[in-house]
């Protein structure tokens, strides 16, 4: 997607670098971070200079394709296996970053030189990238019946481009029908503590002109009951067989407000986030992260820096739980790059089955 | 209540001047604000120097004291009615505000020379503040049968003691409670935009010594699904005659998440928060107040100054209501300095009814 006019994916490998865009700087500057190792790549995820599902897998997917290129002939699969180990530790609850590791380690364990295994982890990087780009467009295409004439969306955090290698989940089909010249507006919560809203998807969603409003998280329940609100899309961390889906803290609270106001309520994601091995909700771990992150808040001082100001006393206890589970039952629809399907076990079953004639 | 040991009240009167705690400072910094005229102190009301339902219309009450003692004998009753005008145009939605306005005005209007208009203005005055604290000591006393042997109770936006003149009103049961040794701990709600829950909440409690637990206003129904909420009790900044309530924005939603999690929900409030010539939540008027509080937060910088930090890209467009109606059915009980009533017509016309025997 663009940024001032230009081109961009989120993440990509040039040579043995992996650049990405510093996510912690949006929307005050806009930088490109170079990381030279798989170490300091699993620190930008763990850090979160990258965030979102599919922005973490692409960046895991070119961590491990790192990893591949400077392992060393003896102990190469040692070395990689490693690598995968620290990884796959940087983040614990979405799907993506396990399925990129997963698909690299796939692809360096076929027979052959260490050589050919390298290019192979490299491909199998660059695969796992453009697939989650590719489902980005598609999901776009596939959610443009969601919309009327004209809709006005209510998203949480940011499932846009940022938050993928590009297009994005529950902002693709904002953007495609965009493009499509249809009249979208959305309404982005700010998605307190970390402010995914206000710092990413509105500046998102005004570099790409859709009209948008910014709403204080305490806002969502006024919005619905004015009727302002036509339909909720939001992104996913990880989905379980059953249709349970991790998402942003926050997430859950607008699913039981949706319903409270019969709004639909859809989660857009790519097949990826899906995760046939975990049963439900319940099994799905939820990150806690640190105290600060509740009691201080970052943003532009009056002297342009970004930093950090304290917003709660000193001595302040907090709780962060980074993500909730919304069950199945509250959600309408799940957007896949195959399709629009009822958050039910079966229907997941189904879609996650190879094609009968393939 | 106390403040490093010191009992306070949030606002007082000394002479013509009114002094009152500066609650954009804290809980970084604890300023006494001296207000020389009642222009001065109806802008502390517009600015949020002072704010709280119950603060405000002590405040307004001592800021139309102060035109009165300032007002000459030629035109005072003039000079009043504009400073009542002047006074009741700096908030729209607290009841408080306007039945302090009203109480002065009714003391003054008695005949008499204006020496004593003057002493009738502040004695009203000085009423109206002491009723304050005087309900809120009462409402802590009528709240205790609310938790059992041990309550986690969930609040919002800050209605302690700094919200009224003393004790508060959903906070009044909790301080009550700790000093008869019982055991109750607070899950403050953050309340973006202003951060009320964080800055003012927190900090009460901590002056107290009773536990609480700050959550980002995103993560209310992830702590009721997981059982940590007993109840829920939250202030009001104006009850409807059908027992509707506005109050802080983000009350309307938590009030749904507690219906969804069989939470009871309640509402603490003095008699003077109701308004019985207001038929219903759709009456109340709700400020909507500057988009810059959204894209913005204020607090405490690496250097130790209270500043205001950019949350949001320039040019991102918000919506700021202040206020969210809370519609009657979703409320377990009122609590007043009264008692505990079902949130009804019939309960609140009788609550208000002149005792039969006075």
């Amino acid at each position: 997607m663009r940024v001032n006019g230009i081109a961009y994916r989120t993440v990509w490998l040039e040579g043995r670098i992996v650049k990405l865009i510093d996510q912690r700087q949006l929307p005050f500057r806009f930088d490109i971070a170079a990381l030279a190792t798989y170490e300091d790549t699993a620190q930008a995820i763990r850090n979160m200079t990258v965030r979102g599902a599919g922005a973490i897998g692409a960046t895991a997917g070119y961590a491990m394709a790192q990893a591949a290129l400077a392992a060393s002939a003896e102990g190469f699969d040692a070395a990689v296996a490693h690598a995968a180990g620290v990884i796959g530790a940087t983040r614990p609850t979405a799907r993506d970053l396990f399925y990129a590791v997963e698909q690299v380690l796939k692809a360096v364990k076929s027979a052959g030189r260490v050589d050919a295994k390298r290019a192979k982890a490299v491909a199998a990087a660059e695969q796992v990238a453009n697939d989650n780009a590719d489902a980005g467009k598609r999901i776009g295409e596939l959610g443009q019946p969601l919309f009327g004439d004209s809709a006005t969306v209510l998203t949480h955090c940011n499932a846009g481009w940022l938050a993928f290698v590009d297009w994005g989940s529950a902002l693709a089909p904002i953007y495609e029908a965009r493009r499509r010249g249809r009249n979208v507006q959305v309404y982005a919560m700010e998605t307190r503590p970390r402010g995914q809203g206000a710092k990413l998807t509105a500046w998102e969603l005004q570099q790409e002109g859709v009209p948008c409003t910014l709403l204080p998280d305490t806002a969502a329940g006024s919005a619905m009951r004015r009727g302002l609100i036509d339909l909720i899309l939001v992104g996913a961390d990880r989905i379980a067989a059953n249709g349970d889906v991790a998402n942003k803290i926050g997430t859950y609270s607008l699913a039981v407000l949706a319903r409270a106001h019969q709004i639909p309520f859809y989660v857009a994601a790519p097949i990826s986030t899906i995760d046939p091995a975990c049963p439900s909700g319940e099994a799905i771990p939820i990150e806690e992260r640190a105290e600060d992150e509740v009691t201080s808040v970052s943003g532009l001082s009056p002297d342009r820096a970004v930093i950090s100001v304290r917003t709660a006393a000193h001595g302040v206890r907090a709780r962060n739980w980074a993500f909730d589970v919304t069950p199945a039952e509250l959600i309408a629809g799940l957007l896949t790059e195959r399709g629009l399907i009822r958050p039910t076990h079966d229907a997941i079953r189904e879609l996650l089955a190879p094609p009968a004639h393939a």
